[in-house]
């Protein structure tokens, strides 16, 4: 297990966003993904490894807008991975300032003397609005 | 991998969710996480073990409430295990139908012939009421 389990999930997940909100960086978040056996559930729809994920970015059309993170849950797995939970907002400038809510999950695992995403889940929480 | 992680993880968190909810058999939940590996983080609050989450599980103050799961993704882990993550909502009939957004992921893992919970972590989505 690693013991900075909960430093390197939060700190993975602030850069994750940093990337992934800045349009014109969102597609090198792909580089963050284990290159073949990553695995990305986005609403729903699967995709893995680096090309497919690369390519997904693309298409995701989250532009415009505002995210606020309400909680980042960490565990560590016991091949030295972390387990992240993240549950937050995305504030859609363009459409009358609607809230919508979303989770997303990660699972790091270690890598090239870093972490890489091996397993990931979007869901946007619509049901509440 | 496992081809069936779909039917595993759907199956798993309906059966679940059908013991959890019955405040009756609750504490039985338990025995459905790994013995001493299991980790659990219930709104932040983190526990390992059986014994640990049995007691979390008598003081859980989700009684007379509704459940209704929106979506359940699943993904196969390396180990034959299965990711699952689930959206839904709480409706709490004491409170004037007050509806809770909740999220809860867990992590299966193949043993004793079964699937044991090695990882939970569970979060009400309160930011979108």
């Amino acid at each position: 297990m690693n013991a900075d389990f909960e430093a390197i999930g939060k700190t993975f997940v602030q850069h994750y966003y940093a990337v992934f909100d800045d349009k014109e960086k969102r597609e090198s978040v792909a580089g963050m993904y284990h290159p073949t056996e990553a695995m990305l559930t986005f609403e729903g729809q699967q995709f893995q490894g680096f090309e497919a994920i690369k390519e997904k970015m693309k298409l995701i059309p989250l532009d415009n807008m505002m995210r606020q993170l309400t909680t980042i849950d960490c565990q560590p797995t016991i091949d030295g991975g972390v387990l992240v939970n993240v549950v937050g907002q995305l504030k859609n400038h363009s459409e009358h300032d609607k809230v919508m809510g979303f989770t997303q999950t990660f699972i790091l695992k270690p890598g090239n003397n870093s972490f890489f995403v091996h397993h990931d889940i979007f869901r946007l929480a619509l049901h509440n609005c």
